[in-house]
């Protein structure tokens, strides 16, 4: 044991050299069992570049809170690296673990994930595997695409309703304040299912729709009832039909459900309000004469889950919200969930895992293989376990981090409520912040959670890049190929823009499909986006290890970022750029098998002796990927 | 709002002009209210150096776990630095939050518990302010001495009980695997009034007893009883009396209790095992044919909270172990928890806040003064908001990196059931993990958990830092003037010794007092030791700031740690060498008021011009304090 004195500090997110770091993470390629119930043994692997010199591993597990620690064996060698393995039993529903590897220049090194450290860090960082279910084999394999569906597609004209303001489907957006939320364009249901084929011809395998129950705004977060689909867009049998249409073609179909809140004029907070003796009166906070809403916005009250009868309604009556809509024939595949990290939550009361877990259950009992996505635009540790939300949409981890890495000098965006501009840092920034976030939750949650570059939330990724459309190529490049399930908002395919949520809320301009370089009352589709958009899902659908593969960095910096997906089968290498940069030289020392790499989007690969050379003359993304030797 | 490109990435723990950086941590000199109930506003400052160049402060939230945004003003100027202040509602029990600084070189930079942050991090290092119950008021100004009983010191022969196996006063510790914890040397508690004069003298205010309770072992973490005190260690009079005589002294006595488990001989355990139809057959968790027990040792039976019963006994009833001991005219003044942080769990169970909470709820209501410490021996940021445990023993953040400063370099100390060799590391490497650790929990519990550089569990200090004893005054000097209740072991003020915590529990050589240098059967004081300890508990016990002030780090590095203490009245300046180095150099630029200077302990403060120069030649200790300006 060297008694070295070590004067270094930390290794954590060092930028040179990652290749030579150990790496483990949550996918097939280093944990037996991705889906482990309590009490089995899974196998865990790490593998140890011969120059980090480590002499034995062990696992650092906390079984009932209380550390303990489990030897690992060399499970094979190669000529490059060691694969060391331990077996390790899920004695809780978390296992947090990292790994302690012995050697080298100090007594040891922490591996977790945010990398190696050379000195005690706390628990944040470990790796976790959870026992709770698991959820649907499909959906690692997602492609999603978000339809807001008064503005995607108008099968038909109907009468305004009351609340309404009629728009033309090329009139602009009404940006005026109060007005917006009542501006109604008309489409509908079967809009939508008269345009599933753009849907088909993009790759997407999965159609999102924002809320369908009838309300009084047109984003309808404002639900006057669960009961039905809005008439407004062709009620019941609309939904029905498109759900079929999209089923024929191999899609899936999610709903979007308001577990926080209803509106105002939603039936149960009508009897609430004119009846302190109702059973609905439970159903709400009451305090200093009013009712609590949220964010306090009057017409969105919020729901008090302390109500047994309110859970009923929503959870376990087989006629209840969430069972009703995903049941049966025509029934959805899943829900994301709106403001699902402030549901169950006032003051004192957290009942959010309670709530979660409650509306797993019920899926999974009336429709086991659906997927449950939690709204939640910050830290999610606390959410992201997987025992309730199956993932979260990722903009924490996901889309902050992008946008600070590709948001136009010139544009100063805010984000989601926040008083700040999102700030335009080096992609080393990008990497350290990706790390970081997907460190704090199970592996299986970030492969579940939803990537996104953009939402009817916020500025549409066009607008964000700026002048050059070629910096959506590089988001793009990093929403298809990232550990996480592709999210997309209608539109961003072909380049629709909006300088935040309201205003990117654009009709998707089916007129003007042929105009490309024409702008058509603003709307034109950019059919080079739409390619680069086909390509990139077409890759990912393609190729197994952008679906399933691990996550190892190989380079950061200013305008660059490299990295590896590997599966069993399949390893494939990332390139993404923001600007033309001088070329990158990498070793392959690390990249067995790599002389076997075929392009599977973007540029070929450039090979010399050892090294390979990582070039860009704009912004852009290539994949390259190869058989895992 | 600039636009400028980053690069660089993350500042995080930055070694440089750390006096440059903005501050902000949870005492009184930064927040206003360090009790606040919930709703109520409290204000938080945050002070920012003029060359940090920041245009405004906002402070972020996560309120009902929703991020929401509050302007800081300007409260005043000074010649170098501007305090912001903002004002903050406690709408949940925990209010974690942060601050952005706008201006600077980027957009934004975020302050958390770890230092600025140039790009996104997670909220782990958020800072929180909590609501639950206050730790009593004389916990902050607590100077503990921990006593084993046994060891300690003896009052009189008693018989030897059948378990045990009788060892004079100077004989050596039973190594031999096995027959350790039967090896009775037959100190008592009367043993222990005999010698509260020592304690008083050395200036500790805070005695703590490991478990008193009849056993089998010397430790009597096996209690076979709550019910009454070990007669071993003279019976319940003889608390009551050493009790008595500690008050009558102006200090507080704490015990020890195992909410875990409890022996295989306790009358709970024998009668669930006699009859599996008892009330008592609930209290344990049975499966596989047998018990489950603390970490496989059979004669530790883990306890099953999920028992109300057993929370009757524990907790509610008025003579149940809780309240019973803490409760009357001879009560004890807090309770230290054994294997806090496995209570209550047990695969899929986890009641341990639950448990906390009730054990802490049944001590408020019996003995409102009380306090309450959970043994933590890793990561406690799950265990340690203050809801249960008014704080825990800070192994992870204080003893752990105290002792890779600090260790020998010929010694190989493991910790605590790891298998690792604790590594040697440089300074900086110290304040990074102690920053880390100090940020995952509030300060208020920071504030009240037990530093320690050693226990009857560890490696004895002296041991632990090899030949030259002055390296002792180090670890004292950062035990006695860092945020957290110092607790010291029995003997570590005369320099005892001890490869690991069996061979650290010597019996206190009473009768070696006066041999400085001479050895008896390896027993002797160290009074040069005891001199520092006496100094540096004087040194806490005389300067507000060293127990009630904030913490901001001024340099560390491989040999030196330098930081401040300081609150509204008073500043303290400590200065830890762990060897001999030539003068830092150090602006006092920021800090002003320095000019007035006086040593509190240690050499003099040279000062020149407008810097300081702080040098060592020894291993030590030095701390100056001036009013606050």
């Amino acid at each position: 044991m060297t008694s070295k004195d070590l004067t270094s500090t930390d290794t954590t997110l060092a930028q040179t050299d990652l290749l030579s770091q150990p790496h483990h993470d949550g996918s097939a390629l280093y944990v037996s069992n991705l889906r482990p119930r309590l009490g089995e043994t899974v196998s865990v692997r790490v593998r140890v570049p011969h120059e980090a010199d480590v002499s034995a591993v062990h696992v650092r597990l906390t079984l009932d809170a209380e550390p303990k620690f489990v030897d690992a064996a060399v499970e094979r060698r190669t000529d490059t690296e060691t694969w060391w393995r331990a077996e390790i039993t899920c004695h809780n529903p978390v296992t947090s673990y990292r790994f302690i590897l012995e050697g080298g220049t100090t007594a040891y090194q922490w591996l977790n994930g945010t990398g190696v450290h050379l000195r005690d860090v706390p628990d944040a960082a470990d790796f976790r595997i959870v026992t709770f279910a698991a959820p649907p084999d499909w959906a690692a394999d997602a492609v999603v695409y978000q339809v807001f569906p008064d503005r995607f597609a108008k099968s038909v004209e109907r009468p305004t309703p009351g609340w309404a303001t009629a728009a033309d489907w090329d009139d602009p957006i009404d940006l005026s304040r109060g007005s917006g939320s009542r501006q109604l364009y008309g489409g509908d249901l079967d809009g939508v299912v008269e345009h599933l084929d753009h849907l088909r011809s993009l790759g997407v395998n999965v159609l999102y729709l924002t809320p369908f129950f009838p309300s009084r705004s047109n984003h309808r977060y404002d639900a006057s009832s669960f009961d039905r689909v809005d008439p407004v867009l062709g009620g019941d049998e609309s939904l029905a039909r498109m759900i079929d249409a999209a089923h024929a073609l191999g899609m899936k179909v999610m709903g979007d459900f308001t577990t926080n809140h209803t509106g105002d004029t939603h039936e149960w907070f009508q009897k609430a309000q004119a009846d302190p003796e109702s059973d609905e009166r439970g159903f709400y906070f009451w305090e200093d004469g009013g009712y609590v809403s949220w964010l306090g916005v009057k017409s969105l009250p919020k729901l008090n889950y302390d109500s047994h009868l309110l859970r009923q309604r929503v959870f376990e009556d087989p006629d209840g919200v969430v069972r009703k809509w995903i049941s049966g024939p025509h029934g959805l595949d899943g829900w994301r969930v709106d403001v699902a990290n402030m549901t169950g939550r006032y003051k004192t009361q957290d009942l959010n895992h309670e709530i979660a877990h409650q509306m797993r259950e019920a899926m999974h009992d009336s429709t086991p293989d659906s997927l449950l996505i939690g709204e939640h635009c910050h830290d999610f540790s606390h959410d992201a376990l997987g025992d309730g939300w199956d993932g979260v949409m990722n903009y924490a981890g996901f889309t902050r981090p992008v946008w600070t890495w590709l948001r136009d000098k010139g544009f100063a965006p805010k984000f989601l409520g926040s008083p700040l501009i999102v700030p335009r840092l080096g992609g080393s920034s990008v990497m350290e912040t990706m790390r970081e976030f997907a460190a704090i939750a199970p592996w299986r949650s970030i492969q579940h959670s939803f990537n996104l570059v953009g939402s009817h939330d916020t500025t549409r990724i066009r607008t964000l890049v700026g002048e050059d459309s070629r910096h959506v190529d590089a988001a793009a490049g990093l929403l298809f190929t990232m550990p996480g399930i592709p999210m997309m908002t209608y539109g961003d395919e072909i380049g629709m823009r909006g300088d935040f949520g309201e205003d990117g809320r654009r009709p998707m301009p089916w007129d003007a499909e042929q105009s490309n370089t024409e702008q058509l009352n603003g709307m034109r589709w950019d059919t080079r986006i739409l390619g680069v958009y086909r390509g990139l899902i077409s890759a990912r659908r393609n190729n197994h290890a952008l679906r399933h593969g691990g996550l190892r960095w190989v380079h950061a910096d200013g305008d660059a970022l490299v990295f590896l997906r590997e599966s069993a089968e399949q390893t494939a290498l990332v390139h993404c750029s923001r600007a033309a940069h001088d070329p990158i030289e990498i070793s392959t020392r690390h990249l067995t098998g790599v002389a076997d790499a075929s392009t599977a989007y973007g540029r070929d690969l450039v090979l010399s002796g050892d090294s390979m050379s990582l070039g860009a003359d704009a912004p852009g993304v290539s994949i390259w990927t190869w058989p895992t030797p």
